[in-house]
């Protein structure tokens, strides 16, 4: 398969439907099929859509839709947030060159993510915590924003060009790797376990998966890793709550002696 | 000086003024100032521009306008045009990420150019003959063409990195380039020289010169390189009238014999 054709752009709550058809004219350009909007807003224009995607019209017309970010990005593996600002977690971000082999050689065994915020105030920390990376595309500091459009034309040309490279050879074989939904299971299974054992409070919880998030992205998680990491995570439940148990007996027993 | 600073872009004849704003937002995120339109279309609609350039409205204020493009890039050494078709001339086009370093190091130490075309049809012949250097920004088989402000990001955005890149160093020195108006005075002397001397009908006449305004850019061409060939155009000519005075000559001879 078309590794190209394997990545999946991803929209979050678009503002401007003439982004959306441009975007859709920069995919065709670069050769790219897979287009997701995330919660789209009931009045976009799509008259304005159809004229900027101009001739691209049937990746317009074969969007899907997602109501949640998690949704969107089940089936993917590598999942790979654009963001122009810096700092929690976002600092270990990586160039749209420096991303562009990790992402084709997810995509030439697996569904694959690119996510991009809405316009004004890009992806929100939760959405961030749903990426497995994290793209910084470089800028002015005179002027750092990207138009939507823009943004994802310099990412689709960075993969466009390394799959068309001669030099370039998708990887052979590749063990299974846990896609979206499997990685959210584990989060979930973490962020209780966290909680149960005491291991930190409820305001920090956030903050701290955001971290396990970016440790447990760094390299490859495998189906066969999640299971280990979830198993791990029921056994500490159970002893807390078996703890827990202890002490409730404890309790009630020393209030009948 | 900043090597980018010294990089116009020029658009000849561009029909949506919503691209006019869009570039001058990627430049302004790009770090490029220097705006040039060759004789804009009256009715443009102004109000779109400065929508789509949101945030980047001083350089929309302070866009050149010329009426030909050779004015356009009389001030300039090297002059990159874009072209998404091939053949004629095209067929020896650099890709964006090739043509980058020739741009930066020619930026370094005199106005550079990059051209692009109006939107539907590209660059005419004519203008593709006024380059120096030609681009090709790579794109799928089943969508060449890509949206003016998205071919003028790319290049922009190629020029960025290359500029901002820790291993990348301007020349310390640079022999002095002849610029765009002198080269013009050069390939109409030769043009000259052609006819005059027989050397071609003047059917041929442009498509000889599109030949040889594409040699005598393939290295650089200093100012005393085009004081030698217009010498050697000149003397061609001098020679050629001073032969077509002479038959002239020999034939009224005849007659009066």
């Amino acid at each position: 398969m078309n590794p190209l054709e394997n990545i999946r752009i991803v929209l979050t709550d678009p503002k401007f439907a003439g982004n959306i058809g441009s975007i859709c004219r920069v995919m065709m350009n670069m050769g790219l099929t897979d287009l997701a909007l995330v919660s789209p807003r009931e009045d976009l224009n799509w008259n304005e859509a159809r004229k900027m995607a101009y001739k691209a019209e049937p990746l317009l017309d074969q969007i899907k839709t997602f109501q949640t970010l998690e949704d969107a990005v089940a089936d993917c593996t590598v999942v790979a947030g654009t963001s122009a600002r810096t700092g929690l977690y976002r600092d270990h971000a990586y160039l749209p060159r420096e991303i562009a082999p990790v992402i084709l050689e997810s995509a030439a065994h697996h569904k694959t993510a690119l996510i991009f915020g809405r316009e004004d105030k890009g992806l929100f920390n939760e959405e961030i915590a749903v990426c497995t990376h994290i793209i910084n595309i470089p800028s002015s500091e005179l002027y750092r924003s990207l138009n939507l459009s823009h943004a994802v034309m310099v990412c689709c040309y960075e993969l466009f060009l390394l799959a068309g490279s001669p030099a370039y050879e998708p990887p052979a074989e590749c063990s299974p790797e846990a896609d979206g939904a499997m990685r959210e299971r584990l989060y979930a299974a973490w962020s209780a376990m966290m909680l149960e054992t005491g291991f930190c409070e409820k305001e920090k919880l956030d903050h701290m998966m955001l971290g396990l998030r970016r440790i447990f992205s760094r390299g490859k998680l495998t189906g066969n890793d999640v299971k280990i990491l979830m198993g791990l995570a029921k056994q500490s439940r159970w002893v807390a709550a078996a703890l827990q148990r202890e002490r409730e007996k404890q309790v009630s027993g020393s209030v009948t002696q």
